[in-house]
């Protein structure tokens, strides 16, 4: 007998009857002999029927009191959910953020957990309770009430499962795993059983959307075995994304994403003269733009050509930066192309096995995808190409890695836009 | 410069439209040089939906849960409204029950509160603050979030003003102030602009909403200056509630109101020995049921029969209380009257003027309207007719003893079941 934390998102409690769903993946938890915690997000459309009230109020609502207001969402689903686990014949309580002491950081929107309060929980536990805890919330040490923002929930389970030495953090979705890629491109593409933390670090960094990164450095730093799995087939185990040095055997590539929401900005005829780079890079920098991939090479006439990449919704502030500082660094021309995208391989097996990279690279050139810049790291390989090519380039790489399965996934929502 | 405590209901908060007049007269108040809190309940129908939503879970939910749920209502409303008062330039923050510290009982749904902790509101007061507060909610010392049950959000209000030795509270409602009766069958009735706690009360017990008991009753024991008022017309200043002490004058009868959701029983042919009345009044106590008025009068035949009045949902219960004790009290008939409507003057000024009661009773029969049942206490005099005379008795009642003034009151809704 060990504790369960659980979590679903908010379609997962969009309504009543899915409420009792929830409530039933949760008991037959409990009745598996286990503790359970169960961390659930707002109910569907909540929280942006609470976005469209504030700014039907202010267009520049305060983030503290957006703060008060959100976290308004997670309370009314914990309560109904404590009330359909009861309804069961079960024990349940429902806590918020401050009841349980999820302790953040003293920002509003986007605060970070600091510290997670057991006794609460243990107490309930102990009682007999079923706890079920709003995700996405916390609260100050001044018992301000503070958002976690972006992949918040996933965070909320995760960290109390550290906090809880949990055996294992559950992340109810409405995929049935992870997969080696999108299963809309690829229909026939393997779920990965186990994956490593890295591994779907990675993935995520590169497109995969089934988690957010923060939950998995998070599970990553305390260790925590995570699943993601699906709320609708709960004989289906998901995939158990644990440590690498938990996993007995491993593929070389474990996955294949694409990421189109990049451009590529090419700077030509730079003088090839010390410190052009830094000072580029250094402007961008100091104007907050990320900038992923980046190439340079000389041209046969003695100028240096500059490539980088960065996110499609930056590309208005680097023309600006790039603009500002052009006279500095004296760059003849800036060429944008923003019909790419970025196809990676991931696996953490790369690292002992020479060859991938030759490998994908070959794989593209035998469906004639031109390869316009490439980034590497210790287990990934990413290739931009024309963004047309993306879904054959994704293919090819799943048959050429042996991602295939001979089952067809089944998932819903249209074929992304890569 | 002093404290102001204003609050307003879930209608004058309904929309965001509504959110920025309310917004509004909070700013006035401040620009008045006073510190002012405001205390808010849910929006419009919010509370309702949530109760539905929680049905829709299950037909028996938990009260703690409840709680949890419903107090998502306030803290909706809080952060829209700091918002909104922020949009035109002020200093505001919101706090939830649980953040202010308004201690409460460990009873859910209807918990009474204990104590108000005044450290963050001096505080935030201190530093320029408007404060919202949400209303009809508070914590338990172990963090349990409960709700206050009917007239809560009003006792937040007054207990707020109380803790913070605030100058004033006002509650905004959609009535111009308190009237001497209901303006929906006295048009022209006069709206009083000074009244005592213990009129008000009464006024309460016997059938006008304007304020719920228990809010006066904390007023009263904390002496705080209660004034009712319009969310409408601001510079209206409505009625003011104070104690009988700080008035200069007062009339002897400043208020007439009718209650028509009681029944009369009678019980005749009782034989007249001692302890029947006790045995029956005991066994209705028993079961929690209250009895308004009593009257007991001798036969010539020598019985007795005894008359009293049951809220109308009570009487169900009466009746099987009665049939259960028949025997013991050998009554040879039960008759029940559920045409009947209780009207009552009420006023301080009584108890210094003989013959109050004597001029209701002669005005009543100016009209031919019967008087069934009389009862009285020092500040009030209340006498049962047919339902079907009750609106006509309230006018020649208020007519008689002056309470009509030259002004037709401006009233919404329709005219009330009497």
């Amino acid at each position: 007998m060990g504790i369960i934390v659980q979590k679903f998102g908010g379609t997962s409690v969009a309504d009543p009857q899915k409420i009792h769903n929830v409530a039933n993946a949760v008991i037959r938890e409990k009745e598996n002999g286990n503790d359970v915690i169960v961390v659930v997000s707002a109910m569907g459309h909540t929280t942006d029927y609470l976005i469209k009230l504030a700014k039907d109020v202010t267009l520049t609502p305060d983030s503290r009191e957006m703060d008060m207001l959100l976290s308004t969402g997670e309370q009314v689903s914990i309560a109904l959910l404590a009330m359909a686990i009861q309804s069961h014949g079960y024990k349940a309580i429902s806590m918020n953020g401050q009841q349980v002491g999820i302790i953040t950081e003293n920002i509003h929107s986007k605060a970070r957990i600091v510290d997670i309060k057991t006794d609460k929980l243990q107490k309930h536990l102990k009682e007999g309770n079923i706890i079920v805890v709003a995700g996405f919330q916390g609260v100050t040490t001044d018992g301000e009430i503070t958002t976690l923002g972006r992949g918040g929930s996933d965070t909320s389970a995760v960290a109390i499962a550290a906090a809880m030495k949990a055996d294992r953090c559950d992340i109810y979705t409405d995929v049935e795993g992870v997969y080696a890629t999108d299963p809309r491109i690829v229909p026939n593409v393997q779920r990965a059983e186990v994956i490593s933390y890295e591994e779907m670090l990675e993935l995520a960094r590169v497109g995969a959307n089934v988690l957010h990164p923060r939950s998995v450095e998070t599970a990553k730093q305390f260790n925590v075995p995570l699943r993601v799995r699906s709320s609708f087939k709960l004989d289906n185990m998901g995939t158990l994304i644990i440590g690498v040095e938990k996993m007995e055997i491993y593929k070389p590539v474990a996955g294949v994403a694409a990421d189109s929401s990049q451009v590529r900005i090419l700077l030509s005829n730079l003088p090839d003269i010390p410190g052009t780079a830094a000072k580029l890079f250094g402007a961008l920098a100091k104007n907050n733009i990320s900038v992923d991939m980046i190439i340079q090479s000389l041209a046969s006439n003695g100028t240096n050509s500059i490539a980088f990449t960065v996110d499609a919704e930056d590309l208005d502030a680097a023309l600006k930066t790039l603009n500002d500082e052009k006279s500095s660094v004296r760059a003849a021309e800036i060429l944008i192309d923003k019909d790419i995208a970025k196809v990676s391989i991931v696996g953490a097996g790369m690292v002992d096995r020479p060859g991938i990279a030759a490998d994908m690279f070959r794989a593209l050139a035998e469906k004639n995808i031109n390869i316009k810049m490439i980034s590497t790291s210790e287990i990934k390989i990413s290739c931009l190409v024309d963004k047309n090519n993306a879904n054959e380039a994704i293919k090819a790489l799943c048959k050429e890695f042996g991602l295939e399965s001979t089952e067809i996934a089944e998932v819903k929502g249209d074929l992304p836009n890569v």
